[in-house]
């Protein structure tokens, strides 16, 4: 973290990160406030006047305050926490005047001013000045969205119901607006149901306002409530073919979000079947389809494990540093590699794959061709043999000890069968990259054949 | 499967299984019970009331029961079967408390203990305790999902339509609720239609309370039955707006399975059409056009008996015992293998690679270079030659023959073509790699030679 | 095609076909008139009953002729055409039965027999036995989604729009049944509208039915019509569930289909977009970035001429044979291989490559290291050489010219530029697979190089 | 650009482009008027009609004006400019007649010739054959859709909205037109409601039209507006049936539209999830953790400046063009090339491989078997070395210097350790590589060596 100029806070400070999440919740007060007190003239005056007041000072607060944070370059990426600079950049876009006409409470202005209370709608809309601010939760779902701390499928799904509610509450305000500045009342869509609608609660008004707007948006539209004169109707379509881009938004986002969901079940299930129908299409014994099976299932379930997916988009670097955490103490305590220099071990570790194996899964097949050999990592593995074709464990194997290595130093046939006891681990490396790094290492290759007869 | 403890139940144990299903029938008939209780009152205390008590019986012995299934341990993957343990883990949870107060009839025991019929709202709340029971049916459908053996499509489908059903069902019960609780009855949805509905049999509320819901669920919204209080507004609002995201949940996975079930037969149309494109761009004629067509029609035919894609993801050990299975007598019946030692027979079937090709079909052209030669599994093949342009069948091969054999061991170009007759599966083996497993087989390859010999 | 027995006719008969075809036809009037005989009385015993009744007549001619059609094993791919092979395998099944019971006009039956015409309900329902006909509407549509001649969106859709309007053609006929079988005609949904709906025409009560049906099936719901008494009620909850699956069904196939069209639009947008980003990142000239874009156009709009990815998935033979058909003349052409074998002719055009390149592109770069040669097989290439940095055009190249064979020949850095002029096809071959092939040639080598002393 | 004959304009001339986009905007009040005049008679004959007058004669115009235009011959790909040609061309095609027919005033000329006005139906639904020129707006958004300067989405939509506002109108226009023509007013949907209102406003009958239009659509469906008469009721169901169509194809699109949008954002997400899973189930320490989100984050915000994936699919004079302009002089400038021969350089930079890496990465580890060596195009790298087990950073490295070329010289493990102070970009080529290209230029490989020593 730089050391930024006195006064100036870096724009990932906590403390400030912490005002601006605060300022989402201010804002999503006024999204609502700002329909509602230009439908219902009556609220606007009572206790929400003093409420809005303190959220625009809270604002006020936040322009001066953008004043001393840094920003951060496009084209140097550096953070800049020169005053001036930060001073020109906000006060040449857009965003300082918006900022500054959003903030302003005119209504109170005008009362101090001239002591009258305007009774006009000029205040009721200059008040949507205030929406403005809504770019901020914008801002804060497009920064979640690409947080994978926070699941993707709530923060998309959240996004969509405050669209929706906002929509629906931003219509249904307007609408009652339109019915309370008509000329004769009771020719209006609420003043037909409620003929003295304007002397009723502010809630009755805003429950039918919701009601309509709902109503609409779903597409159930029982027709109780109904446009009734021109203006009403005219305003009513263009509603109604936003819900319709609406609704296709939000069938498309979950459609979306739904099919991402099932790619992994999809992708399983399908494994899965395929091997199934191979197997009963070429009727291999019960056994062998098993062990089919047991592989498949064991693939998905330790998705998380499996390297060579996962690390294949790294750079080599960090895959070594990953298999030297990883391995390098297995393959220091094999028998091969006693008192070899660590420089063969690094080298070795770096080349070597890791792999799974499910229970009572052959890992080596006698008579086998040898092209591999490994060392155990985790779980256990049996050596067997076959004589007269039964089948004899001659022993059992453990953490770091070494399978094949026999086949490949003679460069024999296998002349064990190798099978997991229970869910394994090894590490693998080839005959022929193993005689390659052995190359340059003579000292280290003497060792190694010392090592190998000893334990013979 | 372990040996556990005396009284102690496997969780996969078949009797418990089937219990776990039986109670997922009455979790069904508790759901339903539940919200049409609370509505009804009448209902709720005639034979319904005697049903409810044996249900609550059935879940009572499940709590009991719970004591004696041994649970596997995430972290070790171990069945834990110590009788405190089990305990401990369903007493600490969530669970147990939940479990007992979703089981306790507590009308019945406020009756027999005060001996008043309580006439409140509260009992028929409480109630609703017992749709704690539906997490049982979101297990079974997590549990259906994974298993391949039955139908996603279906287990999906299935979901869906409890979930719609069970949201209609409550959206109803509550509404009629909402209506049979106001006090002015005549000013509710249905009271406005029939003015004595608390008077009329529960069949007719009932068929109502459905309506509307089922009415108001699809967007229908024909208006004969509407919301008339505020209370009713405000419910149906939240029901519609419950109702947006129902329906995208539907159609998103629908859309999900549709397309899921579409990617084979576009893969397939794609792929035909592309060759037809190809061909006629290219003019090519009418026999090769329809050799590339025969060729991809049995690709998707027989796609599960294409063996790489399926195997490609199996460990080394496995797709050797397939390959074993299935081709080895093949193998060791071809001339050239006779008397071959065991060792290399089972390396080479490892090596091979099978393929299937449609009748008509060359598999081998004269003149061509040799890289690999084939052994026939299955089906026929021609052996031709051209003599002065002229197309001359010389011999047929079945099974276990060899096809390009010749070319291979002398390195001469094809002295022949190979034809299919019939759907046709062979195995194939690289020449080089055939070279380098003989080598340290001296014996065998001269078995080998003195086999080609005198069959020549 | 196989000889048959005598009186036995192929499934895949063209007459036989156009037969079947035919049926289909009246299977579509069997779906339409089965559930509006059974709404409108009326209209069942006028005209449409010989109508009927000579549609009957055809099916019971095609249950005739079944007995006479060869079928396909499933096992042994074979046609069967034993009589009583046939007999048996149709007799055995379910469709005997029920094509036999879908077919016998039972109506006309019972008046021919007891001279008195039916009054009651009985024999509409038996007439619903006709839409088991349906079933080779759905094995019509079956087979032409696998058609790939026929386009898949069209073929989908139009099933859509047939599965849609049977079922809102079905639903409007038993909801007019439900109101025609009302005891209190006027408390029924279309008698509440028209106290006197039966003695109107069958039109009137058509049109009433289908726009309910079609009102509800699309959620509009006006409310002019609505389930009056409880039968009508639970009838249109039922329909409007279903409703919710078939718009989920219609919405997932379109929405399948959209996507699927898309696939190409997007992957040639993108490819295109990718390669502007990054372009204008990396700032590169103009004169390559229209290069790039040049090439990837061509790509898009050329896709089915490109071999590889067409190729790929053939077995070699057929790969082979493409190759020999489209560039063995280009190469039997081109100066180096005058006089050469036919075989080493075969061996190279079955290895090499085709590639397009867009006009303007170098096809080899001065001082480019050699690791393949071209051929020419349409368009025109131009030869250029720089002098003190300026371009100079030595020469053109057109048909079975050849190019960077001198580069190959003698291992140098290439010595000239080649820039395509037009839209020009080439074949490749590697230096390395060249040399490969050439050796056990010897002869063909000397002439080859004779060839190349003679053309310098 | 050709040379086209005296007065012939080529398609692609910009100001013909600018004529015919202004022609898209006539159409689209033509795709308004005509439905608009057949419904509201009165509006046909005031100032509209000079305006179709007008109108007609751009269309008018546009006609003369295609037989001076050339074409592009799908065969040869050649613009033809042959007059004679161009006008057979458009002659004989459907184009001809329909553009006339759509374009000629018959009303108009009806009253020139007759001097009476008609008032039968006639001529309004020959304006209908105006809408034939909606097929230019359709080729206007095939154009737009291809253009990739544009955005899919917009142009996407913009065409959705386009279709939907045309069905809207024309339904609503043809609505009124039933209205209007039935011979008893108070029997149509609207002389329900409105009696007189064939005295009324065009503005009213327009505004009532529109909302019954989009009430419908939409399938809110209030039902204050519902059919009345039988003609009605069948024009509605034909509306409506079209509508599922028309929403399945909206949403359809609009899910496209954000599946496809969604890939990148998912493919990001999921890449880094599995990493985040892979490093805790592993419990790798928090410092290699960090480096693998660092290089995934890196990734997909660089993912425009990666080379490999952008490049494959170009053709290698265009990738080994862009190569030379990126990395030449940074190649030309590392000290072991200096005074190399041109033809060198030019080989090797094709070779080379552009890679970026994050910062606090390490490229190459000490003791790492050398397999390439780089040399660094932009960024900072620091050289570290092990001492004691603690590091020591020796010097650091910029542009131009090579990284891990001792290691390869000598062929020993790398010496140092080199890690990235900040985001760099390198280039890398195999040791292996460069042993090969240096072969044939013996001279060039004493330069290197000699520039080797003299730099150690």
């Amino acid at each position: 973290h730089l050391q930024l100029k006195k006064y100036v806070i870096a724009p990932y400070d906590r403390r400030y990160r912490l005002w601006q999440t605060a300022l989402v919740a201010l804002v999503v007060y006024s999204a609502w406030v700002s329909p509602f007190e230009l439908a219902f003239k009556k609220a606007s005056t009572g206790p929400l006047m003093i409420v809005d007041l303190i959220v625009d000072a809270f604002f006020g607060t936040d322009i001066v305050l953008t004043f001393f944070v840094a920003y951060l370059d496009k084209a140097t990426y550096l953070l800049v926490d020169d005053h001036k600079k930060i001073a020109s950049r906000y006060l040449t876009k857009i965003w300082f005047p918006m900022d500054v006409a959003s903030t302003l409470p005119f209504q109170t202005i005008y009362i101090v001013f001239t002591g009258k209370r305007n009774r006009g709608q000029f205040f009721g809309f200059l008040n949507l000045l205030r929406l403005w601010r809504l770019r901020r939760v914008s801002q804060l779902f497009t920064r979640l969205e690409k947080d994978t701390r926070i699941s993707y499928f709530w923060t998309r799904t959240l996004k969509l119901i405050c669209v929706t509610l906002f929509a629906v509450h931003s219509a249904g305000c307007f609408y009652f607006w339109l019915a309370a500045h008509h000329k004769t009342p009771t020719n209006t869509w609420i003043g037909s149901q409620v003929p003295n609608f304007k002397e009723e609660s502010i809630w009755l008004g805003y429950t039918y306002s919701m009601y309509w707007s709902i109503v609409t948006l779903t597409t159930v539209g029982y027709g109780d409530l109904h446009a009734v004169n021109t203006g009403e109707k005219v305003f009513n379509m263009l509603y109604m073919l936003f819900n319709i881009g609406l609704t296709a938004y939000l069938i498309g986002n979950m459609t979306n979000l739904i099919v991402h969901a099932a790619v992994r079940t999809f992708a399983m299930r399908d494994a899965i079947n395929e091997i199934l129908r191979y197997a009963s299409k070429n009727r291999l014994p019960e056994g062998l389809k098993e062990q089919m099976l047991a592989h498949m299932q064991l693939k998905f379930k330790t998705a998380e494990l499996q390297q060579e997916e996962v690390l294949q988009d790294l750079p080599k670097a960090i895959r070594t540093g990953i298999a030297q955490h990883l391995f390098r103490s297995t393959v220091e305590n094999a028998y091969l590699f006693k008192d070899v220099s660590v420089d063969l071990l690094v080298q070795m570790v770096a080349e070597m794959k890791a792999e799974y194996f499910p229970p009572k899964v052959e890992i080596i097949l006698q008579n086998e061709f040898p092209t591999d050999f490994y060392i155990i990592v985790s779980g256990a593995v049996d050596v067997l043999t076959y004589k007269n074709g039964m089948e004899q464990i001659l022993t059992k194997l453990g953490s770091s000890e070494m399978i094949g290595e026999i086949g490949v130093i003679f460069n024999i046939p296998q002349p064990f069968t190798m099978r997991t006891k229970r869910l394994s681990q090894v590490v693998r490396i080839s005959h022929h990259r193993f005689k390659q790094m052995l190359q340059p290492h003579s000292l280290d290759g003497k060792k190694i054949i010392s090592n190998f007869i000893q334990n013979l």
